[in-house]
């Protein structure tokens, strides 16, 4: 007798992304309590269970959901605000003083519409820094995201927090709320090498390990932060954080677009994680991180968007693209960075760097059910030779056809039935136009 | 009295991309005959004209539409047959023992498929070279686009007319029969340096000044080139093509990535027009162009995004935001590139470099009505603070909404109106069996 289950997502290509590369031309994943209970064909598993949704993926691919491995997802509010500026004056002069004014509200409303983009353009997880983070927490709560958040730390004060030892409070604050959360996990998250003191790097790290969450971090984002930390401590900031005692496969660290052979040599040994982000780094003109490099040490590379401010989207599948092409042309050789790894690193190698390996990234039995369809029926992905490279070099955000995450239904045929996404949006156009004002007001001289 | 008109669209920020940079914050544009008549304020506009047909573009931009400065429209059907490869083995193993077997019916049957994601993307002209171009022209009359047309012209047998002199002869019938029409033109187009000898160069700039029509060519695209060129004429390729007087305004040169700063001068001083197509080059491994010192010399430069095989889409909004962030990423500078420069080159540019800048790329009275509307109401394009920033570094193909050519309505909503986009998809996933079967063949050593 068949089965009843939650959910059976069926009759589309199958890419479970697992070690062994499995696919199955017309298969189907079945899902309950939040798991996936088996994956295969569809012919095989549709007449053994009983679901109480079914979605049809026919014409489509069946894949894990995204993984963005690091973003900013409030800063949706700043998205356009200003471009095409050096890095200092575009936050002196237009971040930083915008988010000295923000709420807790603001850091809400901002994360909402970010994770209505993320479930519509198919990230089923993202890993989060920001300040007021319990409001992306909850937002990440409500909207039915999988996510890893963390309050950021520096050693100057917080428009949240203040003084840092508060920092740290509500750092512990957030990982005893959430702990035992199915999807809504903390992490502990200093800013980076040049923002946060020796001390305030130990501390954050002690702190990550003694609860088990892991350790975020910009590092080596930029060639100024490099003569930076050379300038205060004599090292780059790889081998900074290594002598500090802070490298370790807990450490997610982002950017590492200015790190050496050495550095890497450094990072691989000590198992940290990567969250590489192309466009926001071409985009403030960071540079280009030595990504193939990295995976040939054998490192464990995700892909982030960064925030919408320094992007301006926060669309995995356009990512991909970028990923894929950019060091193509500049290592000049278009076998490095090929199709089906950067896929992997949108899926599989951003929840391991995570630390969410164990949960989700591929299409395995036992796992948490975040999936995603992909309606290929459109013009610009006709025909389909490669499932890959369709994803990678042709896909975009507004293909994704279904978001699942948990075994729930974020998203179906491009409406998200988890919140009022008109109301999303129209709450961030109010807030925009006392942002834009603000702004406007310093542009104008005013006290 | 309202005077009766084919088209109004109306209710949209409007960006006429005209030499003042004119916006109407809630704009309209009027239609007739397929020419604009006036661009102004809705509120003014609306009560003097009675039209045909509303275009309601509330909650969006109206713009022109976009121009594909360089493309070979009927290679969607090779899109993603072949990626990550080293050039030569992508060419020699892939795309020319597919395009040996090329009918002039398949040329139509991935043009038209092409017509279609051109204009669900607000892509409005596009500049194409390929084989069985009058099949390019076909179907671009059909769909309703602007086009440049041109038989590519090579040293070697063509797999459609043989010998050169008959690729001559296609060329001038070419030219005969869409001599008048409104949309479609015809070019000139020897493929490159390195697969036309000095006399087709010289005799296809010679027969392209005699029609007053553009000379199309690749040119300076890989590193090898470079070497070739210089092997044999003891030239770079721009200065070779100088030496053969074949450089002029007419001359629209594609790609120019391993250009000099010699080169440059002299491109700018004869007044060539330039296609960069970014994603290509990133994709193939050629390199970057120089783009912002060819934009510091005064040269006109279009965006392209070359064929499906090599990108693997034909989106310009997507194409945008590659060309502004990769210029940034690898100069280490922010400030090149800005959003408003590169709007201005995939329309307003892109038209001057088709020689087709009296006619279409911005929306004044008098240019032919090619304009696109932009939703805005989505997720990712909110909050709005600047609409070239959001077009370029956030929107993609899928945001628009509406698509004029001539003044006449292709798409609104989504929906095409000229042709059947279902069967454009069908025809070419039957044509992709056989040539996946024909490389299978191949791959399994038939003879």
């Amino acid at each position: 007798m068949a089965r009843p289950i939650d959910l059976l997502v069926g009759g589309g290509t199958l890419l479970t992304l697992d070690d062994r590369g499995r696919r199955f031309a017309d298969g189907a994943v079945a899902v309950h309590g939040g798991r996936i209970l088996e994956v295969g064909e569809t012919r095989e598993l549709a007449p053994r269970y009983l679901p109480a949704r079914r979605i049809d993926a026919r014409g489509g691919l069946i894949l894990p959901g995204l993984v963005n491995a690091h973003t900013h997802a409030a800063m949706t509010l700043f998205r356009g605000l200003a471009d095409d500026l050096p890095l200092e004056r575009w936050l002196n002069d237009h971040i930083f003083p915008a988010e000295a004014a923000l709420t807790e509200e603001q850091v809400y409303r901002g994360a909402l519409l970010a994770c209505a983009e993320m479930i519509l353009s198919g990230t089923t997880t993202f890993c989060d820094m920001y300040l007021f983070e319990a409001a992306v927490a909850r937002a990440a709560h409500e909207a039915g995201l999988r996510a890893v958040v963390g309050e950021v730390l520096f050693d100057f004060p917080s428009p949240h927090y203040g003084g840092i030892e508060n920092g740290f409070a509500v750092t512990e604050r957030l990982i005893d709320e959430w702990r035992g959360h199915p999807r809504v996990t903390v992490a502990v998250e200093p800013h980076s090498p040049y923002l946060c003191a020796p001390g305030l790097l130990v501390r954050a790290a002690r702190l990550a390990a003694r609860h088990g969450v892991p350790l975020v971090t910009h590092l080596a984002e930029t060639r100024g932060e490099i003569g930076t930390i050379r300038e205060r401590y004599g090292a780059s900031p790889v081998e900074h954080l290594e002598r500090l005692g802070v490298l370790g496969p807990g450490l997610l660290a982002c950017h590492c677009v200015w790190v050496d052979e050495a550095d890497i040599e450094r990072l691989a040994r000590a198992g940290v994680k990567i969250a590489h982000n192309a466009e926001s780094n071409l985009k403030l003109a960071s540079g280009v991180a030595p990504v193939p490099r990295m995976l040939a040490a054998g490192l464990c590379v995700g892909i982030g968007t960064d925030g919408a401010a320094s992007n301006n989207d926060l669309d995995l599948l356009r990512e991909m693209d970028t990923v894929a092409k950019i060091h193509k042309g500049t290592a000049l050789d278009p076998a490095v960075m090929d199709a089906e790894t950067v896929l992997g690193m949108a899926t599989r190698e951003g929840a391991r760097a995570l630390g969410l390996g164990e949960l989700t990234g591929t299409l395995e039995p036992g796992k948490r059910a975040d999936l995603i369809v992909v309606d290929t029926r459109r013009p610009h992905l006709v025909p389909l030779y490669q499932p890959a490279s369709q994803l990678v070099y042709a896909a975009r955000g507004s293909d994704v056809a279904c978001t699942v995450v948990e075994g729930r239904v974020l998203m179906e045929g491009g409406r998200i039935e988890t919140f009022d996404v008109e109301e999303a949006m129209a709450a961030v156009e109010r807030l925009a136009v006392g942002i834009r004002g603000a702004r406007r007001g310093r542009a104008g001289g005013a006290p």
